[in-house]
């Protein structure tokens, strides 16, 4: 692995507060090579609205950067949209587009062009408007690079989220806590810890399904039917994993100061502690892909696309990430 | 209503730390009359464990007092044991002790002696092994005092979160969000927020069921079918209710800053955030009840009991609490 390989950042959704984000943080030198995977016209009209006076240097297949891009200068390999954009206005006729900037980045990861992608925010209703079936970044990532099982981990300074379930509906999700599923998930985030963010013998919480863990099977029995025996086996595959835990017990100093990672049976069990917790400066991980993959925790804010009122934290956690994953061991 | 009206105290679990509690908490003195109810040769013995020179001043039926006790000491209405007591070790010979000092506490607060109770832990699990059927403090409390709906509601300093359902496995949550359960909930949470708490036109932030609030229904109809259309209601009624809103991004001060209540659909939605900002310092509040009744929010920590080295912070902000409701206004 090279270390001047450069990363791919895609804006994401056109009218979104992604280009602006790629804008805003090109104001000063960044660490590495960041190539901006959008429409060279897009971010050029952008940054006029924002008052922006950034450079923007054309690259390209053949052509690739391996040096950061000077302070007011951001690399970029122009990918051409299919209607104008106005700021905050979707336009499903971009929906190719979106797709189009993903597969660059994804494909180029593949090739060992990229040492990682870092995403903006997509709007997943316009995609699908635009009659193309999409359910999220993740899941078409895994497609590109025929991944059977990704995992979701978020991220902030001190507290890492990996989930088991993610976008599901909640009555959906009891039936898919299974063996398979949770032994497939576990492995990942145990073998990404050690191999993508160093760590010799991850220690991971593990929180129950139900209320208090079940209490007992007084709250539900799949704890003891179905999480504990699995979290047996994995511990004699060498896995450092502690639960099943109360999910509203685990998440205070006392357990947290011990664990390299909390595993939350499903999304909004383990997300809004983090997202609390890490307010503006939260990333979101794709794990169990062949590629380095990090992503913003937010949305595309429509209605602030344009105004410049916007904060880069969550980038800025999602590029240090990135480079933390993709550095050689 | 008169201020002088002393509270009770249950220390719950004779073997847990609750007895322990109510002793640390007796080395200063309350700015309200407290009454411990319960065994008097309990609490002289874990003080002597404890090594706490506590005087018991025994009170009961037709001797109450109007003032607070002295440092130093705590009033008492002896509730005699079933069998001895070592800390630590259940004993199921004492769950219907347990029971009588919660109806001698929620019976004294009916009968306008007590102006409010303050609960610590009990244990389920013993209780259940002794034949009886109890599945905890606030449905106890709410047969008690013949209440059909009652309302769990976390609190810490700046935050507070009500529950629509409890302590249901998971995969019976979805369909016990109805209509008519979130209407009552929703009503009480107002009413107690106005008629306890004074505040006059209480702002509820309402989170969805499902992740992203069940995004415009591709990840669950809930929020289209049922919660939505009664928060409009419900709105028409004047309560103020804002949501429903995803769970991962409610938490966040933009949002919180602007409200008096959260109100979550379940418990690991809710409660996790609530106890890693309050940890140590929350309270659990029954809503709905025709009495006051606070309790700490943590469990009889039977490893802990006797030791002395345990936190009376839960214990301190659940007797604030209780005040605060009970203060005529």
């Amino acid at each position: 692995m090279s270390p001047s390989r450069p990363f791919a950042l895609t804006p994401g959704e056109p009218a979104g507060i992604g280009p602006d984000l790629c804008l805003l943080l090109a104001r000063r030198a960044q660490p590495q090579a960041l190539i901006a995977i959008a429409s060279r016209t897009l971010l050029a009209e952008r940054a006029g609205q924002l008052g922006l006076d950034i450079a923007l240097l054309d690259v390209g297949p053949g052509a690739w950067p391996s040096a950061p891009a000077p302070a007011g200068s951001l690399y970029v390999w122009d990918t051409p949209l299919a209607a104008p954009v106005t700021a905050g206005h979707l336009d499903a006729r971009n929906g190719l587009y979106v797709l189009e900037t993903l597969s660059r980045a994804g494909r180029g990861c593949l090739d060992g062009h990229f040492a990682g992608m870092i995403t903006a925010p997509v709007h997943k209703g316009v995609i699908n408007e635009a009659g193309i079936a999409f359910s999220g970044h993740t899941e078409f990532l895994a497609e590109l690079t025929h991944t059977e099982q990704v995992v979701m981990m978020l991220a902030t300074r001190g507290l890492r989220v990996a989930l088991v379930t993610t976008h599901l509906p909640l009555k959906e999700v009891a039936a898919a806590i299974t063996a398979e599923r949770l032994t497939r998930v576990a492995r990942i985030l145990h073998a990404d810890l050690v191999g993508k963010f160093g760590i010799t013998r991850p220690r991971i919480l593990v929180c129950g399904l139900n209320p208090h863990a079940g209490e007992g099977g007084h709250l539900g029995r799949e704890e003891i039917e179905i999480i504990e025996p699995t979290l047996q086996r994995l511990r004699g595959e060498g896995l450092n994993l502690i639960g099943p835990l109360p999910a509203d017990t685990l998440f205070t100093p006392k357990h947290l100061d011990q664990c390299d990672a909390v595993l939350a049976m499903y999304h909004d069990q383990g997300l809004p502690v983090l997202k609390y917790k890490g307010f503006g400066a939260a990333v979101n991980v794709t794990l169990g892909l062949p590629i380095v993959r990090t992503s913003v925790d937010h949305g595309t804010a429509l209605d602030l696309a344009g105004t410049g009122r916007i904060d880069t934290g969550s980038l800025q956690v999602a590029l240090e990430t990135a480079y933390q994953m993709a550095s050689p061991r």
